[in-house]
């Protein structure tokens, strides 16, 4: 049976590859969500995705991937340096949750060093444009199969 | 007439009985307002409740308690750490508010050490399991008597 | 062309003009955005508003005003405060924005002095009840008329 | 055989009905440990108190609950705030200690916002006047009936 | 009779339109007292101006303003972040005085987000250029009519 | 009637005149007490004094100079930098109680520049040696004359 | 020969007796100096008074002092809490100098309870409003009589 | 003659040997005294010892080691971490302190690794379990010899 | 022609396989060598690697990494925290660095939060064990192939 | 033409040589300005010098250097910790500022570690006493020489 | 068989009794490392020593002592407050680790306070000059011996 | 007999010339050493350089200087802002030694404007790119000849 990967994306990522290209990649999130499909599938996974802008939306989201994931990768955007509230959700679903950026948030301003939410991860990857979330695929994959 | 209670329940709240129960207990949320509403209606009084995982639900739920509650028991969650925009919904509800939490939060992460919330509530109740929401009830309604 | 104006108004704000009105005035939010609509058209702009709890739904209003506006006027509320993801979304549409506020928040609580805002809005204007409003319409016409 | 709580008050709640009675209530520690005593008596269990303006003289009587009581409610006013020597008396006298206080110490100075007790007490009952007590009273007994 | 403003210019301001144009723009201070004049009058009130890089002579100036206005502007430029005793002679003349930049100081480095004087002013307008002492004429006069 | 001062020392002080009588002079606290008394005499007042090493023995006597005393001298030493019960007691007293200092305390380790007490005190005089107290029962008699 | 003291006062003490008199007093500083002047001499002493609002002037008057005057008493109002070139002059005239303040600082803002000042100055007399500086003149003549 | 040295014991030793037998071993307080003064004998000297739970007691017993002891072994319990005032004690003494805890105190809760005694003792041992105090006796009989 | 990757080790990392292997896995870091090198292989690219316990001696690692690399996998170990020369160094190699870390450092010691070295790294990959190392290969060469 | 360098003395300077000449030497300012023209002639170049007590009058100094000066030594005194208007003038001269200090400022109290203008002068040199304006002559006029 | 101990000095300990004779005492590392010897013969253990400056060198002993050593006595000189690499070697080790100090680091500059090391030792030794190893020796031995 | 200078130069220092011209300019270390000796030669002075990138070396570089040198001049690089035992062998040595920069290290990131080794030195200078260690050379010959 093939490993279940839920790909979630946080608040203002629904404009990716439509603003600041120079920054995040001209790549759309439709595109980065297909060809991670496509890259799970070359590993024996499969993928489903979600986007809100929304905090409460991306705790429903998290609940609900207890029914039918086995791993999560979240790029949590702006939430990453504020949420106790996506902390407890991913305690709650007791899942391996991987914390993706597309771009190098220690480089940037002196509130994005700190995540609430990457000591409750199994793990980062950051600052390596739209192949972060690839590179978190293979991540779980390689995780599941004990290798 | 009744003694009427809004019963607020904050984010991931709503997988009490389902996820930790070594913690937080096997009571589900259901089971939880059901018995309160027996306790309240055992002192005269009545409870409603609600469970958002979304600060703007919660908000929302504060103003609508304007309509027709005398008092508010708030268990905000994880948003006691961070939301000042709950903090002012509860200031202009002008409603007696009770914050309880579960667990004893100053046994925990640091972080949840700081409420924004407590200093415009009317008092906190900490650490007994579902029983802080029944000790909020009864310090309701004893305060409402005036005894 | 009218210049066009999106007035968005942050948590708590439905209630203005119904709570302690000694502070914030008895002008309801419908006055005010009807107030500053006339206002607006005396000067060649044109208003639409739109108030949320919900820090995701004012997420999606900033990204909408991408689609049709020339600039942003925006009371953030208590979100001033916390949200680093309203703080990317106003650097990501990429349009003037006035952060305002009805009160003096440098003469309240120690938190309220720090704004996640200010620095990516192109000004703020503070403590002039609903004229803060009216100033930022100024504010953004004379800008655009280049004067 | 009856449950046994040892109610403790801490430094100036000598004091209790004699000063600021428009903050602290008109009722003194007297009266306060008597309606104690008979609502502890109506659950099935019973109550001793002490009251000492001595840190020293607090830890001798938290120590000497140990031949006896079954638990503990703490008042331990400004000594909440400081006394690390209390912290560690509470953890070796390994019964359940319950922290009180009478008015809502979130709302007042930012150095009564810390307490070094709270972690190592079960719960925290704080804000409901001589209430905080009674409650704190049901919450002991219910917590040893195992409900 | 006249609404009479006072609009005080802190340090480095007389050097304005004369260096760093590109961010304070080419007016110097001469034209925008000028064209200030012009906008009051217009609005039936009179400005007169001043300006000194020496501290004690803002104080003492803002003393004389007892005498004559109804209302200050101020500019207080660096003197911003450090000066308790411009503090207290604004508190001391018990006068609305209305904090002005011409830049937005929030974006800047981070001992400009720090205000000793927002706090006892009526209220801040920041980041409009030479347009900020306008708004704040506006301010002052519109809040005089008691619109 | 003679106005009545309690002169209350705190920690240590009990060897003044035997230690380090470079720092503190060579007077002994009789001596002091003495010559205070025969001041307070001279000025229609009159004093009694009190030291001790322990916290709680001091909130005591300032509990119980509420039965007799007009003002209170208060020398709290260490318990200056540290004491939250005190200050309450102080508070509870409502009493004018004026601390004093023989030595400058703002001249030594940076911890004994914070005073818990000061702000609930009418005024401090800190610097003078024995005279410190000599100062501090002119200060209470004149305000007492309302001179 | 008499001792002699320069009283020196800093920003806004020119305006002592006409505002907030209900906080500072209705004294003027004509009068208050009026008062010392006869208080000192009463005591064998002769003062000089300067007040002035500028931080450049009081160091002047300060380095002024090192020619006729035995002893300083400087109430430094907002200054003391900001001017560590104050401080140095204070070190580099090498006379005794007594901090006085009018009010309690210490029951103010935050920022007021530190003093750039006291640990160079021999002493500090705080709340006693105009007798402050009455206390100051009795210090500093006491200690030169060296009794 | 013997070399004399003042054993003191804080606050909560006299449970020694009685709770945490895990964490503090199974040797009661007088058992440790006992074999401290076996130890001391063996090398000429001579101790005595004393517990309180009382800042003010503890105190009081430096003070009394002037008399007759030559050296001092103090284990501060709780007070190490807060009580500025047995700091002054131990600076008044003028006698050679040496500061003793049975665990590594370092390895506990971040508010135990700041002492407010150490800098005014001559040396700390700490973590070794009763041997701590049979360490200390050595350091001050070898120090003592002046080998 | 290959792409040429210098995999550096920090210290304590030769013990790898050896210590801890619950946390770290049983992998010795020659095995991971050799499996990287397979990797890279498989990827059209080259490995050499490095470990030293001092910080010197990775410095001149990464000076020399300039005559033959086109990329840098570094795990920086303890250094990661503390060392300016480190960062320094990654600066002026002007190649793209990956910091790799074995375990979640952000689940442990606060000062394990803190990098010194991320924000000039081009990215981070943190918790995946030996698999991070993995990830870095494959992150480089798909960032070097420019897809 | 010679390269012509404005020596700026901040507050306190005016002693130099009369006070505390153990540590800042006997010569007077006069002195070093003399032997400064000196040492500027030898080199090819003019020096003028002004010194003021007052922050606003060193603010003016510095704007009239742009009239006539290639470079500016300044020793800012007491203001170096505290002056952001300070800063802003170097900034807006536009000139070649050195930041000198006759003693090590970095050895003395905490408070003067922290420099407000370092960051925008183009090099400090602090401790040589008054050498320290000798070398800043000779690295304005090599850094003006290309060499 | 013999108890083995490593002995380990870190950085600028070879100058021992060469400087500062004052302070650290006349004898030198070697004079030290003979008499602990000695010392650990008559107790039926062993001792080896090394000093370095370099902290890798440091971390390398470490490591070497995991083939030969039962415990280690370390004196990490600076390395103590800044080393998080030399925390794990210890951590790494295995071995019961004593810290120890001539001096007493607390009564020294505020930065000497903070050990990173002091947390994964079994204990420390501070303060008794060269003593502190001899004691460190009786420490490690009576450990082992189980007493 | 000549005037004898180490110039000591820390890490990432023997990349000069070849990295980052533009900031660090473009002679390589070996020529500035080459121009020091010069210059030093026709003060009459002479000198000796050594570059390492280990803190270890430097400091046993700093130790071998008491043999024969009369002066330090010492560029950190990155190890002036976190060397304990580099602050400590400078005390150790007891030579007069110069802090060197090439850059203005105050206007670079917040974690450089802290110097642990300033405080130590006899003075510092920074900014003046390759001629920060000419000046150095002169200030030390300087002080030596007493002038």
């Amino acid at each position: 049976m093939a490993f279940k990967i839920m790909v979630l994306h946080g608040p203002n990522l629904n404009l990716l590859g439509t603003r600041q290209t120079d920054i995040y990649g001209s790549q759309t999130l439709e595109e980065i969500n297909a060809s991670l499909s496509e890259l799970a599938h070359g590993l024996g996974a499969e993928t489903r995705s979600f986007q809100s802008n929304s905090e409460g939306a991306l705790i429903d989201a998290l609940h609900d991937t207890r029914e039918w994931a086995s791993g999560v990768i979240f790029n949590p955007g702006a939430y990453t340096h504020t949420s106790v509230a996506l902390r407890d959700a991913i305690t709650a679903v007791e899942l391996p949750v991987v914390e993706v950026h597309l771009s190098n948030v220690y480089a940037r301003e002196r509130f994005r060093r700190q995540s609430m939410l990457s000591s409750v991860c199994i793990g980062t990857i950051t600052g390596f444009g739209s192949n972060s979330y690839g590179l978190a695929v293979r991540a779980l994959v390689t995780r599941a199969s004990g290798v």
